[in-house]
């Protein structure tokens, strides 16, 4: 057991400090091997033996490796060890009395790097990835596209679109849109609209306007890692709820709400990411209720809205809001070209106001060319046709998963069954760690984002989300193939090899 | 005088407070104009008045003024007084036990709104605007830009450029930039590129990585908006360093450096916005000289450095520092089309590593459709060709800017000659006040931004800025006449009416 030498540095870690553990555990490591006291070479303990030691949670120890590996001070893979690789960043020449970048970065609060999403390193052959929650670029409608854009070349105001904008979007589109959103009772007459670099834009500008560090935002539990990772990088506390197959569990909303007083809620009404649950019409109401009552706003993140396969659509949370207390927020990207940066927000006109002065200072306004486009696909029936095209490539993918999971995986695991969108969350029975399984996975040509990516204060080391939409019935039929093969080998040997959990506190 | 009812609630300012004199004022008469104890309808003393009372600057003042206009509290125009229009932001309805948008926003940070830069309304006929710092549309070369469209919508992998993307830029384009950044001596081996949303991106990413609420930041006084707002926002303290014809003060840059030791200084080596200026060679070595021996890293700005008209081009700050303590920002958006959204920033590896994370949490990734068609536009020779004519009619207009101010303003009027880029700095005599000349300018048909938008801590009240790029050189002469006969009307009819400063305090 290598790493019991690294009791002569037991870090020591303040529980109620503004500063996140994995925080304080990542600056006291960052500390040690800067100082050479932890060489070059050395073995770090494994991420579950660390935090069996510490008595932390395990995604906490993970979080603070990652930050240690961005920073280039240690390297390694998962299950594999990690290894110190030095004490100072490559590539950063330092001059006698010039700047010292990594210290200077140091202080900032940036949250630990999301995992790529590329095809892993140092593999031969066709990688089946489930890691991306993003359209296929096979269904893309190339001559649609272009013949978009052949409309708004030959536009008689293509110089104004070629021109400086404005921060609240090139105003034909925001026309469109908010008429769109009017006629489908989105918009009311105190609400105005602005245009972002899509969703994860509109939730970057949110957050600057409402949020200080040390505030508190209630999310799903689990969450999307950009989502996680923007709040962490404000410095912002965040509290999870929790997701089950009916979407947010509301009893424990209610709870939050009133101990935590968030400054706001991030909701995913249809088919969340990375769950695929859908929140029911009496939960919209019920966490509608209990927003009000606790007078805490509502952003309803609604990005994956328009590719539901089954089932009857449900009012947006915003429409059933009738107290001005709730934002919605809108992109074209699932649905068309996640290439193209535009979404939209929804939302009350003193917070939409507010947006657009947060907008211009972050980057002026969106791209004028991409707006235009996306008008035009949208406005020509293209957008729509291409919708229905979308919408049936989902479903059979969708059923494809569902049919595989069935067919691969062991009986007692367990999966979402979305009615719509890009992703099934998986959760393989104890005591398997999807984070573990991944290397193997990998090493046979099948990758996939473990639970630890998504998990606010809930790890569930069993899960992993599988991201079907960009992968065809066939790869997705052979990735879980390899996926139940690995886990049911794993089973089969796991009983004799596992301590369990309880031997590591 | 109306005003001196006000002394009733003199606002009680703290001058050590971290929370910026002008929010204290807002704060202050927002909760009274809310609380209705300033009733709709009631006059607030001017500006000029109010600040001589309480001993403030006056641009203190007027940013207090448009923070309360823009959240709707009061309304009116520069030099004819502002009224209280209402307690209660209009079109935000509020149902019992509802979000108080109002309230949640008071608390965040935001900087009060820029100038518009639009057409002054209520005007009939044709505006000659000075306002905006961008090219001419007109000069757009439409079929260059619809050939590069059609290059990129030919290219093989058009539904790569559609998919989702990388957070470090269109990787085709990083690279071209990052060979032409090599070739021109501007990276070295230890540096990496990062695509950015223009510069104003670039700024506000290394403002989120490098800044926490509180820090100090050196910039140039005067400075464009954009940057103060973007500081102002993150809840940066910023200390101006004096621009004068030629450049930054040195020495006040080196006492601002010793005392304040800001996290970073920014800086613009070619034709400055708003004053033109150009840093000579020794004031470059000189700066980075103070700057590498107090430890502090460079942000040079250099939007503007391809539109030179005259002399002879100086090699980049980042090109003359050896000490690796320098990022270089530049952008396609001054030399080809600002409604595309597409910068990049130079500098050490690991600092764009983490400017790449901070990206990826802002929004993801620049706009890739954009990317693409700029680089075909820079490849194909096509950008090239289009500066050419850029710097032709550039050098035109700068021209038409000095000779119509030799011609047209005061003899005792002073301005800058800058060598390139966009905008003339122009002081008028004392007692004349810019801001208050504005509306009679704008009635006239003739707009411009008075200094007080881009002071830091020294306001030059007879200063303005001349955004000379978009407008003919027929314009420049007409608009520099109107401005001329008022100015002179004002100086004529001046010694009598105005009272002198002191009076105020």
């Amino acid at each position: 057991m290598v790493w019991y030498g690294w009791m002569d540095f037991a870090p020591s870690l303040v529980h109620e400090s503004e500063v996140p553990l994995y925080r304080q555990l990542y600056q006291q490591f960052a500390v040690k091997i800067r100082s050479g006291e932890l060489p070059r070479g050395e073995r770090l303990p494994a991420t579950r033996e660390l935090a069996g030691l510490l008595g932390l949670n395990r995604t906490t120890v993970s979080a603070a490796y990652e930050m240690l590996e961005a920073e280039g001070l240690i390297a390694g893979q998962v299950g594999r060890g990690s290894f110190v690789t030095g004490h100072s960043v490559a590539g950063c020449p330092l001059g006698p009395g010039g700047v010292d970048w990594n210290s200077l970065l140091e202080r900032s609060d940036m949250p630990p790097p999301r995992h790529s999403g590329g095809a892993p390193s140092g593999l031969g052959g066709e990688v089946i990835s489930f890691e991306m929650s993003r359209p296929s670029s096979a269904l893309f409608p190339l001559d649609e596209f272009r013949a978009s854009c052949a409309a708004v070349l030959a536009r008689q105001d293509l110089a104004g679109i070629l021109q400086l904008g404005s921060p609240a979007g090139f105003e034909p589109l925001r026309r469109y849109l908010m008429e769109e959103a009017r006629r489908q009772h989105l918009a009311g007459p105190g609400d105005d609209l602005i245009v972002t670099n899509g969703c994860q834009q509109a939730l970057d500008l949110i957050g600057r306007v409402m949020l200080r560090p040390g505030d508190t935002v209630a999310v799903e539990d689990p969450v999307y890692p950009g989502l996680k990772n923007l709040l962490a990088g404000i410095g912002a506390q965040l509290v999870g709820i929790p997701v089950g197959a009916e979407g947010l569990d509301i009893a424990q909303l209610e709870r939050v709400l009133e101990r935590e007083r968030p400054r706001f809620l991030v909701v995913t009404s249809n088919f969340q990411n990375p769950t695929g649950a859908t929140l029911p019409l009496a939960a919209r109401r019920e966490m509608l209720e209990a927003a009000r009552a606790a007078r805490v706003p509502v952003v309803e993140n609604d990005a994956y809205g328009d590719l539901r396969y089954e089932g009857e659509p449900l009012p947006a949370i915003k429409q059933l809001d009738e107290n001005g207390g709730t934002v919605l927020l809108r992109s074209f990207s699932k649905v068309s070209f996640p290439g193209l940066r535009v979404g939209w927000v929804v939302g009350p006109k003193p917070f939409i106001d507010r947006l657009r002065q947060a907008k211009e200072a972050a980057d002026l306004h969106t791209d004028q060319l991409s707006q235009a486009v996306l008008l035009e696909f949208a406005e020509s029936g293209r957008l729509e046709a291409h919708r229905a095209r979308v919408l049936q490539a989902g479903a059979e993918r969708l059923a494809a998963t569902l049919e595989a999971c069935r067919r691969y995986l062991p009986a007692n695991a367990r999966w979402t069954r979305p009615q719509g969108g890009m992703n099934v969350w998986v959760r393989l029975p104890e005591p398997l760690d999807a984070g573990e399984l991944l290397p193997r996975a990998q090493k046979e040509g099948v990758a996939y984002l473990p639970g630890r990516y998504f998990a606010v204060s809930r790890l569930e080391p069993g899960a992993l989300r599988l991201s079907f939409a960009g992968l065809t019935p066939d790869q997705i039929r052979s990735g879980l193939a390899v996926l139940g093969r690995i886990v049911s080998g794993e089973i089969e040997s796991a009983s004799g090899s596992f301590e369990p959990a309880s031997a590591m506190v």
